[in-house]
């Protein structure tokens, strides 16, 4: 096994749980013995759990020592829930250490250090861009910024609309998209969406399997603005928690969720109160699934977001066009990130 | 010389004409002697002038006799404003005929019958599809339908705004696209907008290179409207011809468009023409560049087509989606095209 290859193994192991580690970031992590064949695969356990490394070492048992060690993230040097994983490292006796992206958290960081002084070899950087685009990207926004990654998900036709006319919007997207969205949702903390469209669709907002079953993890629900919901509201039942957060103001939203413990936000709309985020300079990224068909009437996916000349326009970067089914899905970053 | 590659040779050269040769179909031509050696090439001249195949005889002279002619288009059996070209090919002694789609104009067809009457072997189909969905698109729709085959053409946000609140649209699209479709103009035969486009951009609607100057070929300016324009509209000046046609009615602008001799259409908007054209079924192709943008507010891309509800939606399919610079460029056709 190549370092490369460990560290792809430790990208897909970190992949793997996302959405089950918040506020920890999802780190995954493979030890290979001193003849670099795997001995131990690990990655973040649900908070209070051990971390990847401790999962990694436990598999590995004596054959990590002399071997090396492959993270997602630099080893943590302090005592949180969890012993230091810098410790566990030097305990086991690893020889080596490749991690991809340094903690930038001010108790976590200096790992490297403590394993440096230690005699073990630390290389930072090793499809660092991967991991940092990857399944680090939204705990790395939070703790650079302190508020949760937010992507904004809509589902519109060619001509930008969300919605027909007459407010029917089931279903504008095809099947492989709506499915690629109910896994999207398995993998982050809280979808967020307005009264507007919970009164309109009266949507689960929860993660279904291809047969319509909820899948193991569920979201926290989240529904934005000051109308008082029906009990009837699908929003309400108890296949997931929800929360309701009287505001229009897109900060005080991240603030009570940064409060719980989300790390990675799914804005699933409506026009209005993502026009409201868009205005705040709060969408992180956007996840278009771009339907091939034409409406000529209805809601534009986007609402009042502050710009009224072509100039002013939020500019995007567009990081990937793909086809899902018949669908143009297109993910796209701001320009000017903060 | 392969007989792909040489009717991908023929494809070229038929591309390379394409928007000078209207209501003629542009079509392609390539001789290969008795080895195989390509010696003569051609494309269909302007109205009046010769076809491709006597053009790539010309090429060829005494070399065409014992070889094989590769056309895009099954060589025409009539006399029309220049003489039938299977008896060109006769009287060149080819010995064999590919041609890629059957002529299905009446007064033409019987092209490769002749041919076979007389010895010579006839194959039809090679890359048949390259030039149906390529350069012959519009004029086999034009022959089938009688209508000028319509391109829609749009530049739009990603929330599907084709200007800003304040009516500001230049430029939504980047750089790369502007040029493309100042490309795509010199290639047709008709630029169609709504006075409303007239009226607030004061477009110039000429095809121009990237220092600005006028191409040598002009498409025909065609405004659709009742509204009077002022004399002073840039569409109006003398760099390109201009037809008004006074009606809300798409298929009056396509008979009067058909009568002078228009076989490809670009439609550039704006939202309300090109939703009567939607409304209608009139628009045949749909060419998006969809900015990397947000603007929550101002026209969408397209006006009323007659659609209140999600089920009745117009629907595409996605023939193409492409970069071009910074913009999302989508090619759809209509999922149920007549
Ligand atoms: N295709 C898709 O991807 C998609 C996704 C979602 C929704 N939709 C469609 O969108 C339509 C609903 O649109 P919508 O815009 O009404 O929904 P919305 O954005 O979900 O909800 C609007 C509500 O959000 C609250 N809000 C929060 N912050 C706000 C702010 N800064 N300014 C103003 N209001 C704020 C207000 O609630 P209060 O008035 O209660 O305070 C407002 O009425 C439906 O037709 C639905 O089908 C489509
Ligand atoms: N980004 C782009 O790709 C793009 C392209 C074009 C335009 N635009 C923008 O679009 C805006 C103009 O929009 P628009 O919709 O007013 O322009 P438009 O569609 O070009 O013109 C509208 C006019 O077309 C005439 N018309 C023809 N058929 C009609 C029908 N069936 N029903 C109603 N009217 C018909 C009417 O003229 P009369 O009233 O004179 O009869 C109507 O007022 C501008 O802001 C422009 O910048 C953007």
């Amino acid at each position: 096994m190549t370092p490369e290859q460990a560290m792809r193994d430790a990208i897909a192991l970190s992949e793997a749980v996302r959405g089950t580690t918040s506020p920890n970031p999802p780190v995954g992590a493979v030890i290979c013995d001193a003849d670099d064949v795997v001995v131990g695969r690990g990655a973040t356990q649900p908070p209070g759990g051990p971390h990847a490394e401790v999962m990694a070492l436990r598999g590995a048992g004596e054959r990590a020592r002399g071997g090396i060690a492959y993270v997602t993230l630099e080893p943590c040097a302090h005592h949180g829930r969890t012993p230091p994983c810098a410790d566990a490292l030097l305990d086991a006796g690893v020889r080596a250490v490749h991690y991809a992206v340094a903690d930038p958290t001010p108790a976590a960081q200096g790992g490297s250090a403590v394993l440096e002084q230690a005699g073990v070899t630390t290389t930072q950087g090793l499809l660092a861009d991967d991991v940092r685009r990857g399944p680090l990207r939204a705990w790395l926004h939070f703790v650079r910024t302190g508020r949760p990654h937010v992507t904004w998900k809509y589902a519109a036709t060619l001509d930008g609309r969300v919605a027909a006319d007459d407010g029917t919007s089931r279903w504008i997207s095809g099947e492989p998209a709506r499915a690629e969205v109910h896994d999207l949702r398995t993998k982050i903390d809280a979808i967020v969406a307005g009264t507007g469209t919970v009164l309109v669709d009266d949507p689960r907002l929860t993660a279904r399997d291809a047969d319509g079953r909820l899948t193991d993890r569920q979201p926290l629900r989240v529904v934005v603005g000051t109308r008082a919901l029906p009990e009837s509201a699908r929003v309400l039942d108890d296949s997931a928690d929800t929360v309701v957060i009287a505001t229009h103001d897109p900060d005080k939203v991240l603030t009570e969720l940064a409060d719980r413990g989300v790390v990675d936000v799914l804005l699933e709309g409506g026009p209005t109160l993502a026009g409201a985020f868009a205005k705040a300079g709060r969408i992180d990224r956007l996840l278009a699934y771009i339907a091939p068909a034409l409406a000529g009437a209805g809601p534009a996916a986007l609402g009042d977001a502050g710009v009224s000349t072509v100039t002013d326009m939020h500019r995007w970067v567009v990081e990937e066009v793909t086809m899902t089914g018949d669908d143009v899905r297109v993910s796209a970053v701001p320009a000017h990130q903060d």
